[in-house]
């Protein structure tokens, strides 16, 4: 720590930024802390009331106490650094009334891809910018899942086994592969790249548990790769927001992101397409940015509550396009009975709700996957088309004699 | 311009910049600013002169006049924001003395890769790393080149006539196609990232005018792309810079960086492997930058020459690893005559000099280029060698009786 700290003197131009005190409800693990002088204690109060503390650093997680805590430090004009962010996402507006009022300031950088840089980029490096859209892979457990699910063709359940087996997803997994932590996620980048409050509510998540197999296999073949995506873009009739399983080019630059890395690609009007890629988890990158983020606040840098992020507790909510209002393109697979006429009526069908065919395969699933199956699977990518247009058709095919199993569908980005 | 400021105003919180007077040689090209009430001249001095500005931005361009009047404008106090990357890479030194004696910011984020944040990120949100190498793609030229040889097997000539005819190269390319661009850009990522002042003239650099297409084919079919790249490694002897093509594994971060497109990636102790992507040219993606570090200097954020940047006019010159004494691959072309035992000549001495190789393909370019020639290429992999030790290596190789043409080799890095 000594060290570290030295480093970090000479690499801010002298910059002197000292661990005061510490508090934990477990004492015992501030015992190597206590042994370099630093007070120890299990008040987090004890912390808010010291005239000497300037910056405060959250690492409690989840929403309360943490919660109260923040809001009380901020309030009493310290700043706070934080990478929590389910605080974030769901108090975001309670945590920026806060800093207002005791005019300090909340670093939250890692809150979003943990080592990346993109949140400090989107409020510095891109402000000139009016940001019109966002994609990102902000999910390294899911990353994972999906990059042996691609490259090795293996099912969800054992990929998510070897995940866990690797210490890259939790024993419960559901946060991650339901797509709730990127919804957090996107909550935070929408919140910034739109300039106002993203509600984690209204966002719909879908995550990657009942993607099959076969459904990334013929991606694969069509030239594309499946990614969870948090997407946000902005429209003439409010913002779309969405997580779920997407289908990208093969030459996408988000395509070639893999195992547990992360990547963002933000738009601007002025910068064009840029992208912000790493590790999105981990102790060490994690540190890397709360370290960047306490840097930020004790050179007066970061903005405070009475600045540049106060819209996060003034401003209306972020309006949102409603929902199946998005037009998009669609990946789908129809198991149908191996009958003439067929793709005929399910294009008739998709017709009529304005959906156009871009490409079409059909397969003997027997043949391509060892079991003998009278039904065969239709492949098709749409053109773009209005999400509700799709899911119209979908319900009506789904509805015919001929189908033999729901159908399931993807959304495709990148073109 | 003023619908500009007002969205500017709005995602600074508040900020209030004013352009409030423009110097050119060719009044004629200020016409359109004086209509908006910009006090326009002839003179960049009164510029200097004047109470009333903070903040000069230099679009000159060039080492002089812009390197004098930017220390003057420092030495008075005011701060400069400039994308000028020869003055940086060249200059760097007076411009910071200048900076510390008149405790004045420099903003020189569009130096470095037009609209992507990297400097942004090296010297704020990397912070808490030692940065032990970076590598980038960061000329759009040479990177559009290479993609075209790549993906069409162009060769070079016809390539660099159509990033001509796009707008994408100068009528001279020397700058660009030679690597003499992605040199300055070099020495600043260096001197940031290893923090002492790297010296321009000490980086050897290599460009792609020579590069051969057969070569680019070669590469690939092994699976590797043939990029740019400016190449900046920390070693215990000293830091290890270059310039050159370079062959990169397919799946490599960097290996799907095509076009215009510029990429650097940095890794760090902390943070790990992180990388940055976008425009590293055009008006547009270079503004977005200029107006970025405006923002940042305007706050007070940006560091002045006394702060964080100011063993730029101080630190010893950044110590060099001695030229050859770096460790590496390489990808080798012999063109042998097509004799009994010349395999195990050219494999034995390479090993005298301590080059082993990793894999080996012979080919007979008469059949696969189209062309009947009584010599065959024989290409070559090799372990990790000192490059002194396999330049030996070819020289002996090449004053064998069996060789038809000097050899042509390329660096490999990403593994």
């Amino acid at each position: 720590m000594v060290r570290e700290a030295e480093a970090l003197r000479h690499r801010t131009g002298g910059l002197d930024v000292r661990l005061v005190a510490a508090a934990d409800l477990d004492a015992g693990r501030l015992a190597p802390l206590k042994e370099l002088g630093v007070d120890v204690s299990a008040s987090a109060e004890t912390l808010i009331q010291r005239d000497d503390i300037d910056v405060i650093i959250e690492l409690i997680g989840g929403i309360e106490p943490a919660c109260t805590f923040v809001q009380r430090a901020l309030r009493a004009g310290k700043s706070v650094v934080t990478a929590n962010k389910a605080l974030l996402a769901t108090a975001g507006r309670d945590i920026f009334a806060a800093a207002k009022e005791g005019r300090s300031a909340v670093g939250f950088g890692a809150s979003v891809c943990g080592g990346i840089p993109v949140l400090l980029a989107m409020r510095t490096g891109l402000v000139a910018n009016e940001i019109s859209s966002l994609m990102g892979i902000v999910n390294g457990t899911c990353n994972y899942i999906l990059t042996r699910m691609t490259r090795e063709g293996a099912d969800y359940d054992h990929s998510l086994d070897e995940a866990q087996a690797r210490g890259y997803a939790e024993a419960d997994p559901t946060l991650d592969v339901e797509g709730h932590d990127s919804a957090h996620k996107l909550a935070i980048l929408a919140t910034l790249a739109f300039r106002a409050p993203a509600s984690l509510d209204a966002i719909p998540c879908e995550g990657i548990s009942r993607l099959e197999g076969v459904d990334v296999a013929y991606a694969r073949e069509m030239g594309y790769v499946v990614k969870l995506l948090a997407i946000g873009k902005r429209t003439d009739r409010g913002a779309e927001l969405r997580v779920n399983p997407t289908l990208l080019p093969g030459d996408h630059p988000l395509a070639s992101v893999s195992d547990v890395y992360n990547a963002v690609e933000v738009n601007g009007h002025a910068v064009g397409t840029v992208m912000f890629y790493g590790r999105g988890a981990g102790r060490m990158p994690t540190a890397s940015t709360v370290v960047a983020d306490l840097v930020e606040v004790a050179r007066g840098a970061a903005p405070r509550g009475d600045g540049q992020l106060s819209f996060w507790a003034d401003a209306e909510p972020l309006p949102l396009l409603p929902a199946g209002d998005g037009r998009m393109r669609f990946y789908v697979r129809f198991n149908v009975k191996d009958e003439h006429g067929v793709l005929g009526r399910i294009a008739s069908i998709l017709g009529e709700h304005k959906v156009s065919i871009a490409s079409v395969i059909q397969k003997e699933p027997g043949a391509a996957h060892g079991k003998a199956n009278e039904s065969v699977h239709v492949v098709m990518l749409s053109h773009e088309a209005r999400e509700s247009d799709f899911k119209a058709a979908l319900l009506e095919i789904d509805a015919c004699d001929f189908i033999t199993q729901p159908s399931s569908f993807l959304r495709i980005e990148g073109h």
